[in-house]
């Protein structure tokens, strides 16, 4: 079992990214690691602290957030990227690419390099947020990556959403929630009143329509959303999520006795801290409907959150990720027709 | 000058209602208030505290959230609502109306009793939030009244916000940003890629696509939004809001010292409750693009939020909101052509 690594992507990198694959290979000894980058600078972080198991392929261009997508999946044969990808097709032996890269070509190079699983037209990408609930995270498809999705599209995200929440965190049956502006099943605007009947038709546990405001309540373990629309849940959750702890900074500043507090809370600023940072925990996202696993970590991704995304690449191997979408849409597929 | 009250809409009516216009009776004096609903109820809660000044309308119905809002506004002809809008379309001193009641029937009312502003096809809802700094509020326009919308309506948001954030802040130009799922001017659906030169011409100070993590900053005055997608940014937000105080409070309670802490901490506590709540602050929001000032209250409005709803109704009069949207409507019909 071999897992790709695009050494060259992300902020950190490629320091963060190569002490995240030794950590990933210290837990994960069958694991062989194919490192894709400038050889030279490779070896040179290694210092041979891999006891040479690791395989490097040198790929020394490097695409940045300001190459055009398609152009540079194109164009850029020689980057840490492409070369990840092309192995990641090639090898049968490949399961997974983990790389911290510019997000537009990570998911350019998944469709062009990778292809699809069929019948699934638009991949998705499913970030987890933290919840109110001390142990229940939430799963968002799609955030941002398809815009003016189609009904059936988001009855696809349903089954990819569930399948996956179902292996990250071992729960059969997740609840799976259609984000609207109210609750009733006539609720909504026309794509989600069209995708509705899909949704409830699909194996899976459809709970009915989900407003913004239960994301982080933990009443919903999926939460199924044309890309636009999750996006602004996505990001306005953080954004008030930010804001308040920017108000809080704010006033206690501003009085002494605030202060003093403060110093007494600091068990509860650190929770608070370690509660709402959910990416230190997964890592990355699977862009999930391609026909392999490609990982998809945050650009400030360091050490900790590539070995992560390393555990969980594994995990969505060993549990079937993609048969399981593969299987599902058959069923949905059967009662669409 | 006159104004209208529902004084059996909401949570807390009639009594609060009551309450809060004797506030604004207090502080507006040449005011004459018009009280709609159950007479002899009115009655017994003013017990003469109005000097007899104010005028009452008996109509003892009411409508509830359980009314279907086209059928109660046609039937109910003797509800507190109905018997308030045809008040402020028959009177021509009445300046507005002011109900914590249904929105649905509010809206319904408002469109089918006093009518649109000539050219506006969507009049919009347009809550105020707080954002991270201290003396600034953030507008949303629409917040979930208007589904599915034209590129056109996205236009008639802005100018309409505009005008309503320039009168309610004293700001001239203010900032107007679209809602979009990234900064740069491709970025975008279908819609907002057609709005965007749209709101570009407009006679607003346009800034561009604006994302969601924006909304809370303080970076942008005027968010514009099509409903949907503003419903999700409203209450994704306050779902945030509500998740984090959660997780500090499950959090205090669980350490003795951080509960010692939370003891030196209430006028941090009480500031960021007070910022948060900016209801309170404003007491309603104009349905704005109607020929008239209909001031929809949220339905847990107390005797303050009235008394404010009152405050602002007179504002916008005396700023000529109507008369500013119009204008800008005409200005922007021109360079549409």
């Amino acid at each position: 079992m071999k897992i790709v690594i695009d050494a060259f992507g992300g902020d950190n990198a490629p320091k963060e990214i190569i002490e995240g694959v030794l950590l990933g290979a210290q837990k994960h000894a069958d694991v062989d690691f194919v490192l894709c980058g400038d050889k030279q600078k490779i070896e040179s972080i290694l210092n041979s602290r891999d006891g040479g198991k690791f395989t490097i392929v040198d790929a020394p261009e490097i695409i940045t957030n300001d190459d055009m997508p398609t152009e540079a999946i194109r164009n850029k044969e020689n980057s840490s990227l492409v070369k990840a990808f092309d192995i990641l097709k090639n090898d049968e032996d490949a399961i997974a690419m983990v790389s911290a890269g510019s997000t537009g070509a990570i998911l350019t190079g998944a469709i062009m390099k990778i292809g699809r699983i069929k019948g699934i037209s638009r991949p998705a990408l499913a970030p987890i947020l933290p919840t109110k609930l001390p142990n229940k995270d939430v799963l968002l498809i799609d955030s941002g990556a398809n815009v003016d999705c189609k009904p059936i599209n988001l009855q696809h995200f349903a089954l990819m959403g569930s399948a996956y929440y179902s292996i990250l965190y071992g729960k059969e049956d997740p609840k799976v929630g259609l984000l609207s502006n109210g609750t009733e099943e006539h609720k909504g605007n026309e794509l989600t009143k069209e995708a509705y009947p899909l949704l409830k038709q699909a194996p899976v546990n459809f709970i009915g329509n989900v407003e913004a405001r239960e994301y982080m309540s933990g009443s919903v373990d999926v939460m199924v959303a044309e890309g636009f629309a999750g996006n602004v849940l996505l990001k306005a959750s953080e954004g008030a999520v930010l804001a308040v702890l920017s108000l809080l900074k704010r006033s206690i500043k501003s009085h002494l006795s605030s202060k003093i507090g403060a110093l007494f809370m600091s068990k509860t600023f650190k929770e608070l801290k370690g509660r709402i940072d959910v990416l230190g925990k997964h890592g990355g996202s699977p862009f999930l409907g391609c026909k392999k696993l490609v990982m998809k970590n945050h650009g400030s991704s360091n050490r900790n959150n590539i070995a992560s995304s390393i555990d969980q690449a594994i995990l969505l191997h060993q549990n079937k990720l993609i048969e399981k979408i593969g299987k599902a849409l058959e069923v949905a597929s059967g009662s669409n027709a």
